[in-house]
């Protein structure tokens, strides 16, 4: 037996090809993703320790606290936000009137739109006047909240219109409908009785901006899943600040001097650098935002319906990225823009077209009114989406369309911040720069 | 139908849960690969972009190769190279003695064990009289000739012992075996039959440590694998010198002030620093020897059997990565070391961790003699590997192993790479730096 062993042993070599061969048919690469991982880990583990001996702790919670409540323009940002309720006072009585008196077809229409139009004037009036000062965080809240309600309330004053006017139908055709869409153990609510300000406020609260009569309900509030939703905002809020105080803010003003001297090499550099950084925040905003807050709030209203993103990850041209990342957002624009436009006989290019300009124009207002400069920079960057569009449909499938949707959003963003910061910077301090070169 | 379009409209919520909810049951993550792979190119398109701003472009193809003609140590080396095909020579006439008087069993066993360990102590011997200047390349890669020589010498012995003694087997038992592995159109060759110069210096240059007499031969050489395996060849040697320069050296010489200072953040820091292009290194390395080069060589002297890495990449444990990523000295170990040591009646674990202390005498060995510096470094690191082991088998499993082992990877040769050149630092312009100090 000792010799059979040593005599099969003799025979250690067999005719076969090397894995990595193009012949050899083998593809599981399954480690490669671990090794990404751990690459990603230990570079940014050093990244973060060359930022910690470099800068040491930058992170100041007291900071952020002190700016709520010092801040000078966070009360009137909160008075503005009061005032809000007036528009949605506005709205329902309108609708409520509108109900009753169904025949003044043109009336409804003309004081619908302007109780949408009326406030946004204001707001962008009121805006100017108050941000007179630096870039305020009572402000940008305030002017998500009105965004926010810009369009709720559309939707509101839209979904009411085609209840109305399916109303009108259905008496003149004696047909009845019986789409019913209610949870058990909720009342199914029809058109006229949903006018309550229980109704309106509920809709107001509730992470969606379409309008429904019957919002499916979850059965429960489930006690673990709110509490660790609300653990996951509180330290999740904590992270983001203590990255842009300790990462962003010293990376930005390194890459001022490198911006005024033109000097392209280090400018690259300097952007690549930054996008590490706030393609990180921007991922925990996303999960902090529309994963962790959206469904805290969902759960806490018992609001059904927790789709507020889809598979954007997972997307490789980048209108799927567009459709997929902001679900409330998107089925606004689907339901209350697009739709509608088709309706109106608009055909579909223009209709798609027009729905990115509006977009562009919600991003820019958003950026632009804070910081109080119409640079276009956001407006541009959302409008570049267009040919990029084109560019990864036609020539990029699969892993390298989905790779390149990455790049853009990993490389645009700070682009864009970039950009801002920039200008934001000439605007305030080129003087003192000037001088200090001169 | 355009009313009907409007009241489907109506509805557009439904019950359910967002996709990273634990309970959704969504799984598809396959977009996170490309993020892993965009961020990485993007890091490491950074690093060498502030690599080139800080340093401007260090490559030098010239000095590799004023290195090898100028460097007067590495003709000694060339002599030594020459010097081995006298062992080649005695080894294959001792065998032919062997085969004739073959019942002197223990002239045998003392001849070959001489004639192999001669040559290593003789080695050690001219190393250390040649190495009186600094590291020479010329001499790492004699060093590396011979003991790939002494293991290849090793099996020769070995196999050739074990035909003798099956033979005088089958004249007892007068039973004939017929284990034939020889390949169509090659004819197969019988014990003595195999002592000629042409067998013994084909299995010198075919990429195997084990001998058999008669190896699977691939049945014609493929012109367009074997250009691409030396296209490949060439560049990479050309990447992994330029890496070198660039990248390596400037870190590595950044990294001594921290050292001298003991300052253990800073350390930390070079360290994970030096690990990244310490790691591309390595894996060029890995493709450049493994695959390309022993392609190429096999394809070459139409060798058969190309296993010569098997997937380490997706290994989960420490022993799998060891007994996967070097094939040659893989099987060499289980056949002329690990297997007789159990023969012998040593039990498995002895054997194992025997294997693994010749595998870390080995390292040691061919870090240490070039460099003149007994330190124990890589000694110590692969010693390491079996507590590491124990722990990575016992509490890690599936994709944490998997990343633990590309952990000690990527960690474990940058810390080996800063102690050697630290101490060789030290020993060699320590003295200057301690003036300077002073």
């Amino acid at each position: 037996m000792h010799m059979q062993l040593l005599l099969v042993e003799n025979i250690c070599h067999k005719l076969q090809e090397s894995l990595l061969s193009s012949n050899s048919g083998y593809s599981n690469y399954r480690g490669i993703l671990n090794w990404c991982v751990v690459m990603l880990v230990l570079s940014n583990a050093r990244l973060v320790l060359e930022n910690l001996i470099k800068y040491g702790i930058l992170v100041d919670p007291i900071q952020i606290i002190s700016l709520f409540l010092k801040d000078p323009y966070s009360w009137p940002a909160l008075c503005l936000i009061i005032v809000s309720n007036v528009f949605i006072m506005a709205a329902l009585y309108i609708e409520r009137k509108l109900s009753v008196v169904s025949c003044i077809h043109y009336v409804s229409l003309h004081l619908a739109t302007v109780y949408c139009d009326l406030y946004v004037i204001c707001l962008v009036c009121k805006f100017w006047g108050v941000f007179s000062g630096c870039v305020s965080v009572g402000g940008v809240m305030a002017l998500g909240v009105f965004t926010v309600l810009f369009l709720k309330l559309y939707s509101y004053r839209d979904v009411n219109k085609w209840c109305r006017e399916s109303r009108r139908a259905k008496a003149r055709t004696l047909s009845r409908s019986h789409s019913s869409n209610g949870t058990a153990g909720y009342t199914h609510v029809n058109y006229p009785g949903n006018l309550t300000h229980r109704d309106i406020y509920y809709f107001i609260f509730v992470p969606t901006l379409c309008y429904e009569l019957n919002f499916p309900r979850s059965p429960r509030i489930r006690k673990r899943f709110l509490l660790r939703r609300l653990l996951e905002m509180l330290f999740l809020m904590q992270l983001m600040i203590g990255l842009i105080q300790q990462w962003m803010v010293p990376t930005i003003q390194n890459s001022m001097k490198p911006f005024q001297d033109m000097d392209l090499s280090r400018i690259v550099e300097r952007l690549l650098k930054l996008a590490v950084p706030n393609h990180f925040i921007w991922l925990i905003f996303f999960y902090w935002y529309f994963h962790s807050s959206m469904n805290f709030v969902a759960e806490l209203m018992q609001f059904g319906d927790r789709e507020f993103y889809r598979d954007w990850w997972n997307s490789e041209t980048i209108p799927y990225f567009w459709s997929n990342w902001n679900i409330p957002v998107h089925k606004w624009c689907l339901r209350h823009f697009y739709k509608p436009m088709l309706v109106k006989g608009v055909n579909k290019f223009t209709a798609q077209l027009a729905v990115f300009f509006m977009s562009a124009f919600f991003h820019e207002y958003l950026v632009s009114v804070p910081l109080k400069m119409f640079r276009l920079w956001a407006f541009l960057g959302m409008m570049a989406q267009i040919p990029l569009a084109y560019f990864v449909g036609r020539f990029l499938r699969g892993n390298y369309g989905n790779a390149a949707v990455w790049m853009s959003l990993i490389i645009g963003q700070p682009i864009a911040v970039l950009m801002y910061f920039h200008d934001y910077y000439v605007l305030h301090y080129g003087n003192a720069a000037e001088g200090v070169a001169a």
